[in-house]
């Protein structure tokens, strides 16, 4: 019986084509990136369990893949079994956490502040659907170690110039801030350890709208009085209003520095996008301290980018905290708008084929393809088929420019396989 | 107590100035491998755990990383509970065998030949020690399809290019063919089904010397005559002589064609490398068919890249068998040398350090980045800090060649930071 030749469950074979243009984003994002001074690193994708399942992961926690032990380790004669007998490693489900690890591990070679550029794969036991995959690259970066929001302002521009140069137009970036929602939802009169949970209801805003938010809290036995004032502070806020903010005992800093991050952001923009205060914007991570953001393709309706501050995470492995704000782009999210659009990498490289005789000396023709590579050409070598008519059908079909024949050790003019 | 910031055993963290090193190496080998018209592709980390096992992965099974069922699908209550129960994927060990799977899956949309590029980690379980990592990257280039020598050549004389363009200068590809032996060793008069295990013995040839190989395998009791013999054919078989050839029943089709691969790649190499046959080259993999080669550093004494012709493999996961032959620099040897010996990359990109005033208006200091930037220059922003002499030091260190200073809104003239 023959092997099964599919990928596993959820995972995805990479052919050329679609290769080219995930490594034309990722040459193009890392180059934004490098620009502005951000540095590449690399964690391991496999992590000790304990530092998996010892986190914030939430909702990830339950998709982990799980690693069995080995050797004299495994022991499968016990009774009453459980997984962590089992295993002792698992496959990172993000990169923000492994980061953290990293920063600590790392501190004394790295500098401070570090800002990093991290992009690979991470893995998701997900049920597989449209666009959601159980192994999928994502592509952040982060400042540790910058307490001001001079980190925030770096991360959004530098991010909006990385969704530029991938041929992104017309975006919005959405900013909020973790503690007024904190300081709102308290105001109002909920205890400090409900923020959390309403906030999950909160995040549903998009889907089913303020009646169903409200109809939400109500049926999760909020107070009824309470909910209604919510949603109402929440129009109330729809704006950076002074007013609203010392209503709702909202600490002015965050007011501040929201407007001071939305004024440098929009100078820094030239006006090609926008950045909007959106106090329902909650993004899903209970990990987040302070500003978050998203940014969403106008063009294409959906989030294309997100991040946010996590000051407190770095506390979980060293004495002290270290302020630390991460921004993500959507990778995948992004090639498959790109793949939809049709989209061509700028200024491919000629592509040439050179055919030779096969009972001829074949020095010449290697001889010949070096001379072209010296061009910047990309040249690939054959053997001249015996149906010639559908060999240069197939080279054309494969996108190359031109084919030469090598004869009797001759080299004869190039051929051009554009169509007329 | 706080969370262990080690990384899983035998697996490493790769700071900025390491992960420069490695991304320079990986974007120069893909470009001279592009230019030669290889194809770059990607498969997932994690393949169905029968994919893995019925393969000839020889000793790599056994340091197999298996992933745990999840959901429904694990019961720990079973009796005699085994790893097969337990597990459905598993972590790949290398990049031929997912080539494979990946060749048939996606022949329709593939080039007749197909010439790949693979990039990528691969796992192994191994006892980790000096160079050997439970994570580590393989670099491969592969055609597939290609019946004639043509592919070997084109193998040998690409990563003897790549090797060029990673600063090695003086190195030997030797070559040998599978056949060889295999003729060589039944000819003497042992079993067919010996050839294998005798292989293995004589692969320690390097280690143990000729006495120790004809010691052990005297030791597993093969006929002591026999083994002589095999010895003493081994040493008249140093050179490519056609009497030798022919007295030990070797197919002339194996020697005309390894005269015509060194012939060729002689000649391409325009005398700034070698290449020899060598009869005691055996390679591990079970799965190699016809010539197979290694190239090693003469200044570093050690073997940087290998590969091989395996024309049987693709015919397990489909009706037809399809010819393939590979090649593998080691990457992460290469990366230790280039460490060792102290490598620069060539053409770093000038690093600029702009320092503002926190309490001044931060939009002149991002203009400022951004057309040092146009320039092509790496641009990083940063408050300037109470110590400033510190600042400056360590910007330094971080290998900065400029810092300039934001001054109410005006610009200063950059200062150097290389030591005098």
């Amino acid at each position: 019986m023959k092997i099964r030749t599919s990928t596993a469950k959820g995972t995805f074979d990479i052919i050329p084509v679609d290769m080219e243009l995930r490594e034309w984003m990722k040459n193009t994002v890392i180059k934004v990136y490098k620009q502005s001074g951000f540095q590449q690193i690399e964690t391991p994708s496999i992590e000790n369990l304990e530092l998996l399942t010892k986190s914030e992961g939430g909702e990830n926690l339950n998709l982990l893949f799980k690693i069995l032990k080995r050797g004299e380790k495994l022991n499968l004669q016990q009774e009453n079994i459980t997984e962590d007998d089992l295993c002792d490693l698992g496959l990172r489900y993000d990169l923000t956490l492994p980061l953290s690890r990293f920063y600590t591990n790392n501190r004394e070679a790295l500098p401070n502040p570090f800002k990093s550029i991290q992009i690979g794969w991470v893995w998701r036991a997900e049920k597989p659907q449209k666009g959601r995959f159980r192994q999928f690259t994502q592509c952040d970066i982060d400042i540790m170690g910058e307490a001001s929001d001079i980190a925030e302002i770096d991360l959004i521009t530098t991010t909006a110039k990385a969704l530029q140069a991938l041929s992104f137009r017309s975006f919005t970036v959405k900013i909020n801030d973790r503690r007024l929602l904190k300081f709102l939802i308290t105001a109002i009169g909920f205890d400090e350890n409900q923020v959390e949970t309403i906030c999950i209801t909160l995040d549903k805003m998009d889907k089913i709208g303020q009646n169903g938010v409200e109809k939400e809290l109500i049926e999760k036995d909020y107070d009824e009085a309470k909910s209604k004032e919510l949603l109402k502070a929440l129009t109330e806020l729809k704006t950076l209003n002074k007013d609203s903010f010392i209503k709702y005992n909202i600490d002015e800093e965050v007011l501040t520095s929201l407007k001071r991050v939305m004024d440098v952001v929009t100078r820094q923009s030239n006006g090609e996008y926008n950045i909007e205060f959106d106090v329902t914007l909650i993004r899903g991570m209970g990990y987040y301290t302070g500003q978050i953001f998203e940014i969403v393709s106008n063009e294409f309706g959906s989030s294309i980018a997100g991040g946010g501050r996590y000051d407190k995470m770095i506390g979980r492995f060293q004495k002290e905290d270290v302020p630390a704000v991460g921004f993500s782009i959507g990778f995948e999210r992004i090639f498959s708008i790109l793949m939809e659009k049709g989209f061509t990498i700028p200024d491919p490289t000629t592509k040439v084929a050179l055919l030779f005789n096969s009972d001829e000396d074949i020095n010449p023709v290697f001889d010949w393809a070096d001379s072209l590579r010296k061009e910047d050409k990309i040249v690939s070598i054959y053997p001249k088929a015996k149906k010639f008519g559908k060999q240069i059908n197939n080279l054309q079909k494969q996108g190359f420019n031109y084919y030469g024949i090598m004869d009797g050790g001759e080299v004869r003019d190039l051929v051009s396989l554009l169509e007329e």
